[in-house]
């Protein structure tokens, strides 16, 4: 079915690159980005392990399985490998609070670092040979969604999932140590698996899909160590997962520059559980309200000035879930104010129904500049005795500019780990993530944040 | 994410057409033809169950499962249900020796039946009961390849895999007796999982997605048991199914009629494990072998005369693998008239090297003519003797005008257990599906097929 199509061998020269990586071709800056995901991977997995979905999951898969070898993370039961793969990337991308590739919107680490994971636990792996794997996962996934960007996601592919069970069958792939050849095979295999539609987004549904994209990318690489063999093509061939689901790919995009530039490096981190373009306003409204000991008692009414993408995707004065809270900037604005934090309990079901939080959401209003970045907003706050605080926000925590710090992701692990609940010991599985690759044994890290 | 589109509710008018339908609802013909399909997929799976590719599924996935406790036709090991089901459909579809539902080449059972079948040793399932649910599950699978066809298989989808997650899922919510809002929910969780790659046709990649439909339909529908819901719209809504697979679907073919007019009645079963195209070339070499006592020594060349479109699939001299062999009009001609039979062992890799055939092959010519329907075909033997004789076919066997009987499907079913080496008592099975709607437990019939 494959044919040339102008196009090098895409398939064949990704998999040569991934056979013959090693681990000191991958520079230092690299790997560290690398230890970041982790770190947010598991802040993220163990924030989001008890959430309904992994809890439902939880039961319905793992009477499937054989008896517990890998640990699912944050919960006490452990699960076989596929099972553990499935769960602990849906927990970790279950809030939508984890990475962000931004050429894409990928959500990189969970699909790959939940595969090499589980299967560190039935296969020996040190540490250092799960952060190269992780790094070449991770890049082959951004590079495969840098193929068919932006069409891809616009025309309703949940792009984290499409694209992450090729991340996750590559990571397996090396781990394994399988050949060029069967990385091909192993990519076909995950070609045959590749899905999931944006219409499942803001419903449980859309973690069946982050979930199958780990799940499935280690059934790709084992079916491929034992001699299941796919298409010459699986990428770039005519009916091959470039074209097929691009629908105009620029196939280039998967190889140039392989070993050179780094695209797991451009890895983000979000510093609240909401969209991502309520950063900058919570920024503000936690740094005012920490300078100035407001009391939400003061504040007669508020000021959001932003570029108008603002208004149209946060205009929600009043949320009832959730999910709603996490893309209402009223809401944002009122319980950040209020409270001095914006957290997993700030966008929860029961937060978006305080009542309290109403007076103050009904006083915000939106100021739009077209002219601002959309990385950029103003807070203005009238108080009571007439007073106006201001703070303006032009680079948010969280973005390319302002990254998170090695600290903010220890922070975010502390308190994703306690509001899971999981008991797990964050200091400790935080620096056994920051030295993994002195680690004989990679799955001891897992172990670490079992529940 | 979803928006009303002009079409009507689709998934919800499928749902409460799927949660409401009686058994008796369902004509007498209409469930015979299922009883019909039964038979074909317990032949094709018998026939597949030691394939290389289920042989090394069946190694990988069982490592992870629980204790079997659910038939792997043709095996001595059983696995979870889970496993099962994956295997059982890739049993059945690995020589596209299968169904097809013409509209939509869909080969319908085996991801429908599969997960049934497994689903049935797990929770009591009565015969009436299975065969009811897999009716519907066969119905919903088609029509939703109805709804996208033709541009849905012309873009690249392997539409047995695609659309089979469907079939699979609410013929298992049916089996469960999900109410019509989790049926809903079935399917988006299906929709989560949809995928599938006409690239990996040819390979072994190509089970992987036909064993994922089936498996993955039961966790559609186990999950949105548990409570796990997905969109409101997973087939009609701006990002769902239809449009972001389709990508020009007609969504009311999914509920025009339904009820009323069945696509499960309309399934047809291919006589000879090999291109369609070749069935009336196929019928006349048997035909004349049969009617001549031919010896192939006698025979000096061959004509085929049949539209261009013969010529253009299968005009293929010498192939050199199983494969190959299927899509050779030279190699179906050869063995047809050497062997007077035409099953899996005469397009397997071995015959395919067969140097006895080299001789005849090369004396096959094709004489196109245009204005023949591709249905058609004429044979033209010249013999070393001088005589000439000829044998045209029409309605080939296995067309809907020409469709296997219970007899021949039985004929089939023998035959390959025979191939696949199982040792199944294929008379007590044949007995046991025509019959299955008077078994009060529905996994007695698929405990037959064990190996």
């Amino acid at each position: 079915m494959s044919h040339e199509q102008g196009s090098g061998p895409v398939t064949e020269d990704l998999a040569a690159f991934i056979a013959g990586s090693r681990r000191e071709d991958v520079p230092d800056d690299v790997r560290h980005e690398a230890r970041r995901s982790l770190v947010n991977f598991f802040a993220c997995a163990l924030g989001g392990c008890r959430d309904a979905f992994v809890n439902s999951a939880t039961h319905v898969l793992t009477c499937f399985g054989s008896a517990g070898t890998a640990t699912v993370i944050g919960r006490r039961q452990s699960a076989d490998v596929l099972t553990a793969a499935f769960l602990n990337a849906a927990s970790a991308n279950v809030f939508d609070f984890d990475d962000t590739h931004p050429r894409t919107i990928i959500h990189p680490t969970a699909p790959v670092a939940a595969a090499l994971l589980a299967f560190a636990e039935s296969s020996p792996l040190s540490g250092r040979d799960l952060l190269h794997a992780l790094v070449l996962g991770m890049e082959a996934e951004c590079r495969i969604g840098n193929a068919v960007s932006p069409e891809h996601y616009r025309r309703g592919w949940h792009i984290t999932s499409t694209c992450g069970v090729f991340g996750a069958a590559v990571a397996v792939s090396k781990a394994i140590g399988l050949p060029r050849e069967r990385i091909v095979w192993a990519l076909g295999n995950a070609s045959a698996q590749a899905g999931g539609l944006l219409e499942t987004l803001g419903s449980m549904a859309k973690s069946v899909s982050v979930g199958n994209a780990a799940r499935n990318g280690v059934v790709a690489a084992l079916l491929a160590q034992a001699g299941v063999f796919g298409p010459q093509r699986p990428l770039e061939g005519t009916y091959g997962f470039l074209r097929v689901f691009g629908p105009e790919p620029d196939a280039g995009r998967v190889t140039e520059g392989l070993g050179h530039t780094w695209e797991a490096a451009l890895n983000t981190y979000k510093p609240y559980p909401c969209g991502i373009v309520l950063s900058p306003v919570l920024d503000a409204c936690l740094a005012l309200r920490s300078a100035h000991q407001l009391d939400a008692d003061r504040i007669a009414r508020v000021e959001i000035t932003a570029h108008p993408l603002l208004r149209e995707r946060t205009d929600r004065v009043h949320p009832v879930s959730g999910r709603e809270a996490q893309v209402s900037a009223q809401h944002a604005v009122a319980v950040a104010l209020t409270r001095g934090k914006a957290g997993l309990a700030e966008f929860s079901d029961a937060c978006a129904n305080d009542a309290g939080l109403r007076a103050l959401r009904e006083g915000v209003a939106f100021v739009e500049d077209p002219q601002r970045p959309v990385e950029s907003a103003t807070l203005t706050v009238r108080l009571r005795d007439g007073a106006t605080l201001e703070h303006r926000v032009d680079e948010p925590r969280g973005s390319t500019a302002r990254p998170l710090t090695d600290a903010d992701l220890e922070s975010k692990l502390r308190d994703l780990v306690e509001y899971g609940g999981s008991q797990c010991d964050a200091a400790r599985l935080a620096h056994a993530i920051w030295h993994i690759e002195d680690a004989d044994d990679a799955a001891g890290v897992v172990r670490l944040a079992a529940g």
